[in-house]
C-alpha cells in the first residue's frame, strides 16, 4: 500500500499527506483511508466529470452523495455553504459521517468549511487537483467562503483527517489554471528557500510540460514548507503571516476586480511584483533579485503588471478591509533577499 | 479589582471567568480585559433595554456598534449569523475587533459563532444574563446556530477570552425562564454531584427567590464541574457526552414542537424525566432515586410529564437528525445513581 508521502504534526494530532502519480485510483488507498459509511463529496463542474465516478466507485457499500458546483470563486459563498448544509440535514448525515473535497481551492476551502460547521465538525479529507490547491490550500487548515466585501472573509481553522495529491489530475488541468498554480509555487520558493527558486528557474520548461517528476518534487516541497510553518503557528499569529508575500495587493485586486479578471494565482503574481517593488523602494531588497523574481514570474506566463485602467484609489480602499490589518495599520510580507520574506508595518 | 472566580485551563490557553453581584458595571473590570479598539455587541429585546447602554459607557473612545436580536430561538439561524458579518465588513471590523455576547444562550452562541468564523476567528467575550447561560451555555466553547432539521446543527467549537457572570442580572430575568434555567442545574447535579443535588433539595426555596448568595454558589459550583469536563474532552469525543443527560430527548422534543412551546430547559426537564425512567427500566437507577429526581424537577416549578398530544412517531423520527448517532445507533446517557451519568447505546 501507498505510504504517507508527508505526516503533518499538529498540537493535537497528526494526519498523512500522500502525493503520488494515479493514487486517486489506488483502491486500497481509499479502503485503508475511509472507515465512514456516509460520505459526502463536494465537487465542481470541470473535475466531476474526469474523477467523480472513478472515485465513487472505488468506495463499495457507503452511501454516497454529492454536491457538483459551478466553476470559480463566485462558489464560494455562504448560499452555496448553506445548500451543501441542508442536504446534509436532508439526508440524515450523521457527525461520524465524511465530507470530501474533491477539487481545487474553491471546493476544498468550502467543503472544509461545511465539514469544519457541520455538527460542531465532522471529518474531512481534501484531494485537491489544481497546482494551486496541492501546494497550497491543501496543507494548514484554512477554511472558508467569501464575502461580497472581501475574500476569505467567514471561514474558520480546521484540520482534514487526510490529503491526497495525484500529480496525475494536473494533466487535465488547464493551461491557465496551471500557470496560475505556478504562481504560489514561486511564492513559497522566493518566501522561503532560494533553492527551490534555482530549481524553478532550471526546471521551468519541464514543468510547463508537466513533467510528473518534476511536479512530485516541487509539490512535496511546497507543502513540507508550508507544514513547516503552519504546524508552528496554527492559528496564524506570527510565523505564518510570511505565507502571505504577494497576497496583500493580490486579494485587493481580486475584490475590486470582482473576481473577474484575475484568477487568484495571477493576482497573487501582480502581488508578488508590487510586494518586491516595495521591498526595494524600503532597502531591503537589491534590484538584482527583484528583476530575478520578475523574470521568473514572466517566465512561468503569469502577468506582471498592473493594468493601467485599474483605479488606484479603488485598491487602496479595498486594502482597507484586509484581514492583515491591525490596529488600522496594514501589515504586509516583504522581502529581504530570495528565500528570505519578512513581515513589514506599512503606515496607511 | 475583581479576581477571577474561576480559571478554565484548555490545551492551548485559560480564561477567566468572573461570577459576582454587579460584575457589569464594574468600570475597572471592563478596562482591564478590553484592549480591542473595536467593539460589536450581540444582545436582543430583552437585555439590551436594561444593560446594554451601561455596558457601553464603560468602555470609552472605542468603535462600538450592536445589533439587537428579537428574543428566542428563532433569532439563532443562519440569516442571523449572515446579517451580523454583513454589519461587520460593511463596518471595516478587522481582526483584532471583540465581539460580545450579551444575553442569554440564543446570543452568546449566535456571537459566538460569529466570533469563531469572522476572518477565520476574532476575540469573542461572553456575558451570559440567562440562569441557563451562565451555568451551561458559557462554558465549553460550544458555538452554533439552528437549522431546520435540527437544533445546533451549525457550528463549531470556539473558547472566548472571558466569560462575565453577573447574578445580579438574573433578578430581572421573568419567572418561566429563571426556572428553565434551573433545568440544567438540577443536570449538572444528577449527572455528577450528589452533594450539589441535595443541597438543591434543601435550598430550593431560596433559590426561586433568586437569593444572591445561593445562586453564586450554584452557578459556581455548575461552572466548575463542567470546566472540569470539558477541559478533558474539548471536542465532545467521550466524557462530555455525560453533559447530555436529558438532552437527547429534550432536543428532539423542542424539534417537533417547532420550539414553540417549551423553553430549552422545559423540554430538558421532560427528557430527564424519560431518560431517569430508561435508567429504571434498564436497571440501572433504583425507583426512589427516580423520584427524587422527579419531584426535584417538579419543585423547581418544570414540566415532567411529554403532553399525550404529542405524536411518538414524530419524536422517534426527530431522534434520528441526533447529533450523538454514530453509526446508526442513539448513544443516550442514563443515570447509575444520583451524582452519576453514564453513556449507554439505545438500539433503534
Amino acid at each position: 500500500m501507498l505510504s504517507p508521502t508527508l505526516t503533518i504534526q499538529n498540537k493535537d494530532f497528526s494526519y498523512p499527506v500522500f502525493i503520488a502519480s494515479n493514487c486517486l485510483r489506488d483502491h486500497s488507498l481509499w479502503s485503508s483511508l475511509i472507515s465512514q459509511q456516509q460520505v459526502f463529496i463536494v465537487s465542481d463542474e470541470n473535475v466531476a466529470p474526469l474523477y467523480l465516478e472513478k472515485f465513487s466507485n472505488a468506495l463499495t457499500n457507503k452511501q454516497i452523495t454529492h454536491t457538483i458546483l459551478a466553476c470559480g470563486e463566485k462558489s464560494k459563498n455562504l448560499t452555496q455553504f448553506a445548500n451543501i448544509i441542508d442536504h446534509l440535514a436532508e439526508n440524515n448525515y450523521a457527525r461520524d459521517c465524511l465530507i470530501v473535497g474533491l477539487g481545487g481551492g474553491v471546493v476544498t476551502d468550502l467543503a472544509g468549511f461545511v465539514a469544519a460547521c457541520y455538527m460542531r465538525g465532522v471529518d474531512f479529507i481534501q484531494i485537491p487537483t489544481s497546482l494551486l490547491a496541492q501546494v497550497d490550500a491543501a496543507i494548514g487548515g484554512k477554511t472558508a467562503v467569501n464575502h461580497p466585501q472581501a475574500k476569505n472573509l467567514i471561514g474558520c481553522f480546521y484540520q482534514p483527517k487526510a490529503v491526497i495529491i495525484d500529480t496525475n489530475t494536473l494533466t487535465t488541468l488547464d493551461e491557465r489554471n496551471f500557470r496560475a498554480g505556478l504562481a504560489e509555487v514561486i511564492k513559497m520558493a522566493v518566501s522561503f528557500d532560494e533553492n527551490l527558486f534555482g530549481y524553478l528557474e532550471q526546471q521551468m520548461a519541464q514543468l510547463l510540460e508537466r513533467n510528473q517528476k518534476v511536479l512530485q518534487y516541487i509539490i512535496q516541497r511546497c507543502c513540507e514548507l508550508k507544514a513547516n510553518i503552519v504546524t508552528q503557528d496554527e492559528k496564524e499569529q506570527g510565523l505564518r503571516s510570511l505565507l502571505n508575500f504577494g497576497h496583500t495587493y493580490g486579494h485587493a485586486l481580486e475584490k475590486i476586480d470582482n473576481y473577474q479578471r484575475y484568477l487568484h494565482g495571477e493576482a497573487v503574481a501582480i502581488g508578488m511584483v508590487i510586494a518586491a517593488e516595495l521591498s526595494v523602494k524600503d532597502k531591503l531588497l537589491s534590484v538584482s533579485e527583484q528583476q530575478r523574481l520578475v523574470h521568473l514570474i514572466a517566465s512561468a506566463g503569469l502577468p506582471t503588471q498592473i493594468p493601467s485602467t485599474l483605479n488606484q484609489t479603488e485598491l487602496n480602499k479595498s486594502l482597507l478591509l484586509d484581514k492583515k490589518i491591525k490596529n488600522g495599520k496594514l501589515s504586509m510580507v516583504l522581502l529581504k533577499k530570495i528565500g528570505q520574506a519578512r513581515s513589514t508595518i506599512i503606515k496607511n
